[in-house]
């Protein structure tokens, strides 16, 4: 599998000029992406027919791509072959994939991807860090929280959101503030 | 700081025949460790003056550290000047620190970190794995479950074991079982 490992993998996917967390599922030696309609990444998708998936160790990138779109200097540009595709210029690694819309239901696509070439940029090693870990979480929970204001997502945000003031760096605690400013009522 | 970062580092510290997840908090260019008096890691590094933190990538040893002893040939030696130390085999990185009880309370002690040697074996790439942040979360809620019973612990735990399940890989999968095993009323 390259780079990413078994279950689902919290990369930054871009396509043209966007960028956005998603998940790529990597079971019994296939990798998939699940996209709901009418968002960006899926529309790119169709369109151009690759996505690169960025694995990013700063916090702040996962609050921001989560809520808002990243200026155009973020980016920068890949050559395989006659694909040109974008990737984050900050990423530590990043896979660029051809992808394949295998199924679509009234919500989502399933979409199959193929690598096709990546590169390792940053190898540090990152030990674990809660503060990190629960900006992910609070990410993922607040991009829900924001479309139904459920009182048990905001419950898991506050959990998460003091791990971050406990556990994180200073990153952590900037993602945390964008993160409280997006999802404010 | 080397190979931790700022915040709260959840590593598994090794000590003389003993190993057990323990946070290294890095503040303001200083390293330190909280520890309880009673454990194995406290006594330890009071007769020694020593202790390695082992970066690991392995659910598993997470769950099995937190609960239970390892097994004599998970540890191997290494010898920098005349201090000889034991770390974790399999670890991807590890970090010797000569340790200085800075202060004490009641329930425990500081302790000071000034480290003597490190080595990457590993820096393979992982990407976020909201599963594997799962099982350090839930094993962190579990060591204090089993002493308390406290309900809001077991909501957190339950939560985090179904994004386990559903995150995961099968190295994660089985961490759970090890875990949900220990925690059993």
């Amino acid at each position: 599998m390259g780079l990413l490992g078994e279950g689902i993998n919290e990369i930054i996917a871009t396509t043209r000029n966007n960028a956005a967390p998603i998940g790529i599922i990597v079971k019994d030696g296939s990798l998939r992406m699940v996209l709901f309609h009418g968002t960006h990444t899926l529309e790119n998708i169709r369109r151009d027919g690759w996505v690169v998936a960025n694995i990013v160790h700063d916090p702040v990138i996962y609050v921001k791509t989560a809520f808002d779109d990243l200026p155009e200097d973020f980016f920068c540009n890949e050559t395989y072959g006659d694909l040109e595709v974008q990737r984050l210029k900050d990423a530590s690694a990043w896979i660029a994939f051809k992808t394949e819309i295998e199924r679509e239901s009234g919500e989502a696509a399933i979409v199959r991807l193929v690598p096709v070439a990546e590169e390792i940029i940053d190898n540090s090693i990152y030990p674990v860090n809660r503060g990190f870990n629960s900006v992910i979480e609070a990410t993922v929970h607040g991009t829900r929280y924001v479309m139904n204001r459920d009182p048990w997502l905001k419950q898991l945000i506050d959990h998460h959101a003091s791990l971050v003031r406990k556990c994180g760096g200073s990153r952590e605690r900037e993602a945390l503030e964008l993160l409280l400013g997006y999802i404010m009522e």
